[in-house]
């Protein structure tokens, strides 16, 4: 399979985007052809009060594609501005698709209500779904690791192909979602993760920031004293020992102790940060050993291999199309 | 000033193409900075179904610019879509004009009710004036000759202009538009001009097609017999005289002639006939001589130097908002 997937340039990663990036190295790592790129025009949507923050983001970003594991003699790792491809085929594809169906997707409202403090209100923000249904088509991908509210847009792109394809000629593959069942992380205090609670473990921590986050995590607030008994599903914790205690007898042992409170949330969380550190230092001190420069030369070479895939397929979308400029 | 205007890709030029043309000529030789593109991407907003139509299109209206006087040695003559920077621009500024600003174009609505057979329904049909917008930004334009139909949309280009300014950097001037009184030609029924009509007068008649053309010309019905008199206003054939009699005694020969019936129509088409040859013959004969590689030499000179232009735009542009790459 040919994969594709990105992420958006507003921000440094953290532990959700982590465990995003562990499984795009299994992707990586089973064979297949794999992009990866930084989105930073679609970061443009949401922050473009903020583009000083896009460019950082992008290193950044990159950085933790690259300590994760993603490994540009296996991916090509690139930047979607600097293929201005995805631009033009942007253009051709917004002919295909009417704004009555954009405005349909359901996360287009959705958003525009939870997020009411950008500007949603714009061309770009309605058409981001056509942008990336252009990251996608460009590389022929065929399959699209991505969450299950990314699902409508999968969904349009394969509309978008059907419609070139029979309008012009044969050229996109129908991409398919890659839903994997990654658990979700809230919050160290329980709420969604969110830079202005200051609630999130991001992707560099150390042995000490770790600690200082995880000791005071929220719990079960029905632990009030050590021999109160707990509900693990009711506890932040839990959810983080889900995605970082693989051993099953210690699972069973978080379980059983919490809900006859034959163990304390101390200890609860001291196991949890052992298996988190262990997980994470190898990522943490990949990500302190990353230069800018190492991150640029990764960046540089995956442009020009992204870069001609991407020409080669809008040679082919001009011919069909009979634009032969 | 540095004047921008194109034409849309989506047929043959006619006689009213050519008065506008003419117009062009003269910013041309009044020592302005001129630059004339033919719009294939915008073409498509209305023609995405016949591509054909638009690459043999873009050949003839270059003919037809060259034919009319516009002079390769003195204007950047391009085609929109190989200037893939536009497309770019096209993207951001997007992110810059909300969609309802865009829908309450009054052109708008007005044209998709008016072309109902064409499917207008497109983000790219509501984003059109955004692409436009980008064309003329692109070259940092101070002047632009529209219709008065356009006025709409060059002030939504200093809409955008101003946004980008305040937002990022002072790098765009606001555009004017040029609004010239250019005579509106009917048919030669006296309906709107349509091919579905077969009504038009083309840019490349001989002498012979232009008479079979005239001659028959509608003119005010009152004037049933020849000794009925008539009123210039309603007749189609004044329409052109004003275009192509510029002789002021020839005119009012015709207006009083008409009025007191001393003249017949045969003899009011006479005039108008050798007129339009006198000053379409050097255009036919242009037209006649120009190869397609000609036409393609000059195209591809033009777009070379538009594209000098476009990137050092966009190089600025990028800087701008940090998008580096
Ligand atoms: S024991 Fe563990 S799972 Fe139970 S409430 Fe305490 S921290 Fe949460
Ligand atoms: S005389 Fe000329 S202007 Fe008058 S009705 Fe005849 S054609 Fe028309």
């Amino acid at each position: 399979m040919r994969i594709l997937s990105g992420m958006r340039a507003t921000g440094k990663l953290h532990l959700g985007h982590v465990l995003v990036l562990e499984d795009w190295k299994k992707l990586q790592d089973n064979g297949n052809e794999t992009f990866f790129f930084v989105a930073d025009w679609h970061a443009l949507t949401t922050h473009k009060e903020e583009s000083h923050i896009i460019y950082q983001s992008t290193l950044d970003i990159v950085r933790g594609y690259l300590a994760t594991g993603l490994d540009p003699e296996k991916s090509v790792i690139f930047v979607q501005s600097a293929i201005k491809e995805h631009a033009e085929l942007y253009l051709l594809f917004n002919m295909l698709v009417s704004v009555n169906r954009l405005e349909r997707i359901p996360t287009y409202k959705e958003l525009k209500e939870n997020l009411s403090n950008r500007d949603l209100s714009t061309a770009g923000f309605l058409t981001y779904p056509v942008l990336q249904t252009a990251d996608i088509l460009i590389y022929k991908a065929t399959g699209v690791p991505v969450g299950e509210d990314q699902l409508y847009h999968i969904e349009l792109s394969r509309e978008i192909a059907r419609r070139f394809n029979s309008l012009y000629k044969e050229i996109f593959p129908e991409p398919n979602p890659i839903v994997t069942r990654i658990p979700k992380l809230p919050g160290t205090d329980g709420r969604k993760m969110s830079k202005s609670y200051g609630n999130i473990i991001m992707i560099d921590e150390t042995s000490d920031s770790l600690k200082k986050k995880v000791m005071p995590m929220m719990t079960d607030p029905a632990r009030m004293r050590r021999t109160d008994p707990g509900d693990p599903e009711k506890c932040p914790v839990w959810d983080y020992h889900k995605a970082f205690t693989y051993n099953q007898e210690e699972l069973d042992w978080v379980v059983k102790g919490c809900k006859t409170a034959e163990i304390g949330c101390v200890q609860c969380k001291k196991l949890l940060l052992k298996n988190m550190e262990e997980r994470l230092k190898p990522i943490w001190e990949k990500y302190e050993k990353i230069s800018d420069e190492d991150v640029l030369n990764v960046i540089h070479d995956g442009n020009k291999k992204a870069s001609e895939v991407a020409k080669k397929t809008l040679t082919e979308v001009r011919e069909a199309m009979n634009l032969r400029w």
